[in-house]
């Protein structure tokens, strides 16, 4: 299979298929062993997500999940749905705003805020919720090319 | 081992500790196994990740990390070393400079840059690197508490 | 959020919107590391997958993926794709056409063959490739719901 | 050590050793761990796996192993007892019965039901068992080859 029939199938959105109000979820539940796996692949062996003595001393009360891993919901609806394979990720801002914990099931939602044409630039509005509280909000902004002739 | 005692023992910098220029590191090589957990925590099964074929049709030429997963190396530093166990992350922005692939040495470096002593916070400017190359940059708030009396 | 909105947001197509002749697929490359975790989750650690020297002394001349592991993929595309979320998986026929090694890219590709309203089922055809080369061939049988009212 | 004694040591059942009636067993505990790994491998995000939430509103209840896990154990009997290593995979047709949650303890049983010497192959009856409950059903067709001169 030539390549550019496979790149075909598998590329998500083009710039011209893109409009302001678009919008993707991803949700899933957090788990202990996404946790543990977290800590081991970053080194993030932080006490509070690991360490439930150490968590109950602090305001958590009980290990919270690494905020990378709740933004990671993030990256998964902008490279595998809105805008999805084939854009490039340009630049991130994340504003924890909640503890996510281990069983706490996480929906991350993005919708499209702007497009620029000329660079060729998407941005995305971008919102974690667990149940009707927000935990994350942040603002992405990705490069996607046009559809190729 | 009494709560208070454990807490000690583990927590990081608090916030009379802190001053502007103070700097911590992090250091791993991102592994194919790396890849593959943190697409299978994160759901993010973008075939840039996964599949050399589809990566050779892209600018990258070869399959990249997430960039969380670069990210997360900031998180490392914060959470284990500077300003350590005990703070709270507030936010993260994050600008995506370099691809990192497979067998990269990625160092993550965190430099204190502000510090409010009346809301208690920390500004960190963060760089990751592989070899001299800057391959991601962003800047931190995190919450740290003053040392209990 | 309700329930309700929850899975209308994350659930794939419902019986009304399969036609016969929709396709779907999913490509990665796969690594050691995928052969490693399959062999530890499936107990399947039969020495011609892990055991470069066995197998040298067979037809395979080098490491084979698990037959599992390619027919996961197909999986893959049924439950996040086509039909998606939501669907219930039936039956699935699989025959191994070819052996897959570690760093081949395999493309699973479905698509529909039959619709049956009365018995809500879809039959899918289920092909793995490895560039040109079929590798699994299959048949699916799916329930999918209709759209709630 | 010599590839001839190292393939002898390891090498399962050859044609002469297997008689119609011939049966093997392998049996573990399905954990979060195996299905959030499954999940990173195959890339099936299915939110019926991962997601709490998402699988309340469903008839399962709860979230469920993927088929193809459960499918796997059949591998495992196949690859590693009986018939074996050496054995190659022709087919295998599937029936998932019943849901496999996270921490059922599957038992697959694998049975040889017909062996055609003119052809090499050997037919396998294959189940799956959650204490007295069958949920997953099917057919497994193996190349055996002679024992060497």
């Amino acid at each position: 299979m030539a390549a550019e029939h496979l790149n075909d199938e598998l590329h998500g959105y083009y710039l011209e298929d893109l409009k302001v109000g678009m919008t993707a979820a991803y949700a899933k539940t957090v788990t202990e062993t996404d946790i543990v796996l977290f800590a081991g692949i970053s080194g993030d062996i932080n006490p509070v997500h690991l360490n439930h003595e150490f968590a109950a001393t602090t305001a958590f009360a009980e290990p919270i999940a690494h905020g990378m891993l709740t933004a990671s919901f993030i990256s998964t609806v902008l490279g595998t749905k809105l805008p999805g394979p084939g854009c490039i990720y340009l630049k991130q801002s994340l504003a924890f705003r909640a503890p996510v914990k281990a069983r706490d099931t996480v929906l991350a939602r993005c919708t499209v805020s702007a497009i620029d044409e000329a660079r060729q630039t998407v941005t995305l509005d971008c919102k974690c919720f667990v149940g009707e509280k927000v935990v994350l909000t942040g603002e992405a902004l990705m490069k996607v090319s046009r559809r190729p002739a």
